[in-house]
């Protein structure tokens, strides 16, 4: 989810303006102007402009895949979305297990965590794991949040594609894991696999899925934006909290329609290892919602909110 | 809820004061009196005082309706206000349905994320809102706080009109959404429109809802006051949490009562959606109760805690 | 909780240090002593020290009572106090009203907010509320930790027992609201009211009281130490949450013993309003142990951790 | 968790920093090589590197011995680990008296705060007292912790052992204060020891506590990374709020299995008080898991996601 190496380049002026730069920006921010560091070019580029756009990241970087640091980030993504499935499908399953009125004699009703503690489960283990890897890989852990990124032109496409495997791999790992651990329940509870829910038809269930995505990489995108520093230097960037409250809050409102994907590692892995037809069949919609929901997340915040395509056509304001 | 010219302004002192002001500083906040900077005026204005009060938005400002960002506030408002009907009333829902002992069979009891999880699902959701939307609209989601930060004078008519008129068809596209994706219970469940609970008379429900947007309008102004990053910089500003977790609050104590409303485009939107006649007749409350509660929020903070009134008639100390 | 002069002094040596000193601190650092700083006295001082503690408060300071800011303060413990109890007693008899099987008939099981939603009640309106008045009161919102900010001569006696006053009234006047809107049960509920619950003797309650409210007030003391900022410039000082998060801690294991009081005022101003015999005669218990508990704290923070004892007979280290 | 010693070394260079080097590091990072800066050796260290590693921790440090810092660091570890039982066995206890349906008449399903409540229990406890005594000893509170700090070169043999004896005796002691207060109750609820559940073997309950205690590990050497402050000073090392998330979350997905030890000295604590056959048969499962979890961690930290090995035998880069 973050691109580390702009980050210093964003900050580092608040820091090293002199007094002067420091009161010119003064008078200048007196004018209630949002826009205007971002919309004026020209000369004295560094002093008005108080962050900096990373350039696009290239296609294809032939250079990273000399680095270690490439497959450092993969390994970071496949042990993460491994701890990420392990600990959210264990949750799935002993709740359903404690809650069972057949098996489960002394605490037939609220013995489990409930679907509030399973929604917990699903956030809390993204704030912790992309606070975790944050530094090492941008701590993605969802192959949606990987594809958005790359629509953006954070990451290029061979970080991404690699990406996707790992994430792909730790989720089956995952899985297996929990399989093993609870093997005469795994089955028989669902396998924490997503499903569309009784009563709900697929349109209900793709539509789910997309703006649940949208949700969550709004956040990422929002979380990481290069400008906020500079402009929003208020608002304190602790990006893996709200990224996990977004994923908090999509569980609450979706689980019982989906089961809630948003994130097509979790999905894969899961339908892998529960191996069902149902499972299988519900695929397609937890690849195609958030695939579809990120893309128009990246498009909603380069284009509308960073004005992107506003600023190709030439300021709106010096046409007005 | 922010308004984002004015944090460069307050902020940038404390990295620009060169070494012998901040001894000056130093013996100056010595003597005790947290009032000192803010009540004494004159000369040496900027060393005294580590941070501004911006100057009082105009109440008609033409210029602001020429620019770009007004219009993307706008949007971001228009969609954060979506989001947020969505994901909560969907949770609303999706509760009633998993509770109830007809429809459900499996899970009778506990199934549902419980009124915990739809207090969670308010809060969290206007937590990570503000967080995405503080640098672009300022994060207000809700007209009360719009109406609240007009008063304090800290947007214009003008932006405050377009905001509420953004929230509200915000709110009516997402409780839109919700119908269509569950429109066999959306209003068999009562559409997660805000009615006045049985066993409670009117003025009940207009007292909660106008204490239940005191607190969130007071945690609103606190969290962006501009004296604050100076006063309290052992406090750090992370204003989206507090916010967030104010209506959280609200929501455990006051859905019995009215289901909490204290965001009139929350109550309208689903008003519009669910169109029975009780949500329709109740719907006043959910208007005048939170424009009171942020009209009163507005007043304490600017007049008893920020003493605007006592500086105006001169300083108290002065006269002791 | 916090004595708002003193952060200014401690945070800026961090950016006014010439790189002159940060080399010689780097070098002392390196020395793995972390006493070092605290033990040196003698000439450097303010460059070897990168901390100040502020002076004890006086006892009596009468020019503090010809300041508009202590009225002000008083002012904001006051609505704090009232706005804690409204938010919280509500949610205590909301909660009941839902789960009592006779009122209720739809939801009998699991329709309330369940003890968990009352701890977090609890603790995150101390969350919101200390966040809010921060910077006007200190925020205490509670006599215990006033009398424990006392003790540790933080505050002047005079401004504690305005304070205290304040949140007595602002308690009573909490209930009251709570008993006005909820007239038909508030008192068929139990009022909110801290009673010892049966199977316990005054003993346990007593002890339960004076843990739980060291546990607060230790958090208060190590959340606003002003060595801190300094020596644990890595741990950022979010001090409202872990304070919020004590208040939930404590309610969380006590509830079923008291009630949870920890804060005399709360339990007084239920008592007030409810005013049964058993809350009247149990009331004893509500402030000697949470009296008790905040002077073990101060005593524990200023005397062990701060070694204020081993300094005064001279440096341990330096008669080893 | 936190070798206090080193982070003012980490984050001084982000201010002192001159104008010049400021812009090589700008022109620097541009290349989007995260490895750069840690790989590079030879001259102009300080500049190039923005962060600095402490050197590992002496095995035997005599003089440590003679310090006050020491014993009051392992004192402040007893109190912590004392009133992290006190809540959480409490809140354990608690919770099986309201939910026993014999005991309890009134509210027999969802009287008490659930596995839900206990899970935040554990978590939040851990949270604030991270926070209280990450200044003062590093806020271990957990043998295994200590142990992969030890491990990780962080902390001397001696300060360990130190620590873990503390936390063992302040284990025992807060059981103890339970059964003090909840003596009815006490031993016919389990007494809040790790027991393996029925239905899973000695492996499975194992590996949980080894995976279990990885995530908890790996989240305190990521938040106490010196790298990060530097490399990803975006994401503000807010570090005690996600290692009380890890515990929390642990707690969600293991219960079920092992009660959750994934801390010897809770498992040893209440096994002492407690005392009966079945906990101490498992109690090899208490230590063994979390000693082997911790050491994986600190080896996956240090040798995979730090590269040193890759250090050692010559940069990846400069071979390829």
């Amino acid at each position: 989810m973050f691109a580390p190496y702009i980050h210093s380049l964003s900050r580092s002026p608040l820091f090293t303006h002199s007094l002067n730069e420091h009161f010119h920006s003064l008078k200048h921010n007196m004018t209630k102007d949002i826009e205007t560091t971002a919309e004026q070019g020209g000369g004295a580029e560094f002093s008005a402009k108080d962050y900096h756009d990373p350039p696009p990241a290239p296609l294809i970087d032939m250079e990273e895949l000399t680095k270690w640091s490439l497959y450092r980030a993969a390994i970071a993504e496949f042990i993460a979305t491994l701890l990420f499935l392990y600990v959210t499908v264990l949750t799935v399953i002993g709740y359903k297990v404690q809650t069972d009125p057949v098996k489960n004699t002394i605490d037939p009703d609220c013995g489990g965590v409930g679907i509030l503690g399973i929604a917990w489960a699903f956030g809390g283990m993204i704030f912790i794991l992309v606070y975790c890897t944050a530094g090492i890989s941008g701590g993605h852990i969802n192959p949606a949040v990987t594809f958005g990124l790359f629509v953006g032109r954070k990451v290029s496409l061979i970080r991404a594609l690699l990406y996707m495997v790992a994430q792909c791999l730790g989720a089956i790992c995952g899985c297996g894991l929990v399989k093993a651990f609870q093997k005469t329940y795994y089955n028989s509870y669902g396998g924490g696999a997503n499903e569309l829910q009784d009563g709900f038809n697929k349109g209900t269930g793709l539509g789910a899925e997309i703006i649940g995505t949208f949700v969550l990489v709004y956040t990422v995108f929002s979380a990481t934006d290069p400008k906020r520093s500079a402009r929003d230097s208020h608002v304190p960037v602790l990006a893996p909290l709200p990224i996990g409250f977004a994923v908090f809050m999509v569980h609450l409102a979706t689980i019982p329609i989906t089961g809630t994907g948003i994130n097509p590692a979790r999905s894969f892995g899961a339908a892998v290892i529960y191996n069902q037809e149902k499972a299988w069949d519900d695929q397609w919609i937890f690849w195609v919602g958030p695939f579809i929901g990120a893309f128009v997340a990246a498009f909603y915040h380069q284009y509308i909110l960073r004005a992107a395509a506003i600023k190709a056509l030439g300021s709106f304001r010096s046409n007005a």
